[in-house]
C-alpha cells in the first residue's frame, strides 16, 4: 500500500513584528507534502527513476511509458509494484508495467541524444512527429467561460495543494460542457499530466494521435468508454507552465486542448501549431491568452 | 552566439466580456521564453539533455555536473560548445564540460537505479550522504528582512520573467547583508539553480560540502575570490517550491541557506536536516516558515 501524501512537521512561522523588537515567531504543526523517488520498469527493464508524490503510481508509470512513446502500442497486460505479496515497504517505490515482451526494448533514457555537432528545438518536434501523427478534425474553439469553469473545480479538488500549498495539478476536462473527468496532483508537474495520461491509456480514452489498444488486466476498473471521437474533443488543464514536455505528453494522449494557468514557452507554442493543439495559456483573472 | 532568450508571438487576448454577448477577443504581439534542448558531455562522454533557456549555457552544464557529483572533485579546464568554430548554429545547444579525461566516465544517467525490490526516500539521502559531508559550523540563522528584502530584489532584476511570466529564478545572496551576488533564469527551476552553482564552481566559490579546485581555464573571467569560509554563509533563494533535488545541488554547493518562495517536500525538509542547511519557506506578505 502505498505510503501518506502528506508528512506532518513542525514549523516556527516567522512573522514581522510592526510594532518593531524584531520577528514574531510561532511554532505550529504544518504539513508538506511527500516527495519519494519511484522506478519504473517495462517488461523487467529499467526505463527511470522519478521523483514523486506518492498515489495513482500505476497511472503515473503508464502514462510516462505513454507518452514517451515506449509501449509501441502494445496494450499493457499488467501493472504490478515490485512489493506485491511482499513485506518490504519500500517495494511500493517500484513500479513494473508489462506488455508481455511485446514492448520494444528500452534504451538507457538519456533524453534526446545526439552523435553529430547540430541539436535544436525544431529537430525535436520532428522527432516527436515521426511517432505522432497531427490530430484529426478542425481545431477545437477555446470558450473562456469554460476554461474559468475548470479552473475552479480543479482549485476546489486540490485536496494537497490545499494543505500543503506545494503541488501541481492536471485534469482532463470536457471543452464543452466543462466536465472535469479527473484531476491528478504531484510535486511534478510532469508527473501530474503522466497520472492524468496513464489513467487514459488504462482505461482506453487515448486519443487518436497515437494507436493504444486498451489493457487486459489492470489494477483500475474501467469507468466507462471514451473513444478517439469523444477524446479527440478533451481538454488537458495544468496548474502551471506550459513546456514542451507538457504538449508532447498532451499530443501523444490526443488532447485536442491545452490550457495552462501560466505561460506557455516558445516551443510548447511551435510543438501545439505542428500537433493542431489549440494552446491557451496566462490564465488571469477573467482573461487569457491563445496561442494557436 | 546563443541565440535569443525570448520569441515574438502573436496571441490574441480573450477577455470575459461584461456587458454580455461573447467574449472580447483582441490580437497583439506578445513574448514567450524560448525553450530549447541542451546536450551536456563531459569528457567527450553524453551524460544528458535537458530543455532549457538559452543563456548562461557554461554554469548550466558545470552546474549540473557538479550537483551530480559526476565532476568528481576534479578542476574543469575546458568548457565550450560544440560549434566553436563552427558555422553551424544548432552546435550552440551542445556544451562539452573537460576535466582532461580526469572524472571519473559517466554511466547512463538514469536517476538513482536499484537492482533490488526496495527503494525510498532514506535511501536517496544515504546515497547523498556518501559523497557529501554536513556543511560545517552552526546553522545560518533566518532573518525575515533579509530574505524579503532579497525577493523583492530578485523579482526586480526578473528580466525574462517580467517579459514572458514563465521562468523561474534562483539566486546567491549574503544572509548577513541581503547582498543579491548573482540572478540566474531559467524555464527550469532546476536549470535555474544549476546556473547558479555552476558559476559558483566556475569562479572557485563552491561552499565546503564538496571540495572543488578552481578552473584552469574558463569562458568567463573571475569575480573575485570567494572562500569556502565565506560561502559557507551564502544563501540560495529560488522562485518555486523547493523539492529534494533543489536541496541536492545546494548541498553540493555549501549553501548554508535555502529560501523558497513556496513550500518545501517532506524529503526536502529531511535532506535540509542531514545537511545542516537552514531550510525557509512558504513566503507570503511578510512571514514564512522555518522548517529546519
Amino acid at each position: 500500500m502505498p505510503r501518506g501524501r502528506t508528512n506532518p512537521v513542525l514549523v516556527t512561522r516567522v512573522r514581522r513584528d510592526v510594532d518593531g523588537g524584531g520577528d514574531d515567531r510561532r511554532r505550529r504543526p504544518d504539513k508538506v507534502v511527500v516527495e519519494e523517488p519511484m522506478e519504473i520498469r517495462l517488461d523487467d527493464h529499467l526505463v527511470t527513476t522519478t521523483m514523486r508524490t506518492p498515489g495513482h503510481d500505476y497511472e503515473l508509470a503508464v502514462g510516462f511509458l505513454h507518452s514517451e512513446g515506449l509501449l509501441g502500442g502494445h496494450p499493457v497486460s499488467e501493472v504490478r509494484y515490485c512489493a506485491t505479496g511482499s513485506a518490504v515497504d519500500t517495494g511500493f517505490n517500484i513500479v513494473s508495467v508489462s506488455t508481455g515482451g511485446r514492448a520494444p526494448e528500452p534504451t538507457a533514457r538519456l533524453g534526446t541524444t545526439t552523435s553529430s555537432c547540430g541539436l535544436c528545438g525544431s529537430t525535436t518536434i520532428d522527432d516527436l512527429a515521426e511517432r505522432l501523427v497531427p490530430l484529426p478534425g478542425p481545431p477545437i474553439p477555446l470558450d473562456l467561460e469554460v476554461v474559468l469553469a475548470v479552473a475552479e473545480k480543479v482549485r476546489a479538488e486540490q485536496e494537497l495543494f490545499a494543505s500543503t500549498g506545494a503541488v501541481h495539478a492536471a485534469a482532463a476536462f470536457d471543452p464543452l460542457t466543462a466536465e472535469v473527468r479527473l484531476v491528478r496532483e504531484d510535486v511534478g508537474r510532469h508527473n501530474a499530466v503522466d497520472k492524468v495520461v496513464g489513467h487514459l491509456v488504462l482505461h482506453g480514452g487515448v486519443g487518436s494521435a497515437s494507436e493504444q489498444p486498451p489493457v487486459e488486466r489492470q489494477a483500475h476498473p474501467p469507468e466507462g468508454p471514451h473513444g478517439a471521437e469523444r477524446d479527440r474533443r478533451q481538454g488537458l488543464f495544468v496548474s502551471g507552465r506550459v513546456s514542451f514536455e507538457i504538449v508532447q505528453k498532451a499530443w501523444a494522449a490526443g488532447f485536442g486542448l491545452v490550457a495552462g494557468v501560466s505561460a506557455p514557452t516558445a516551443l510548447a507554442v511551435e510543438t501545439a501549431q505542428r500537433a493542431g493543439i489549440t494552446l491557451a495559456g496566462f490564465l488571469r483573472g477573467d482573461s487569457m491568452n491563445l496561442y494557436t
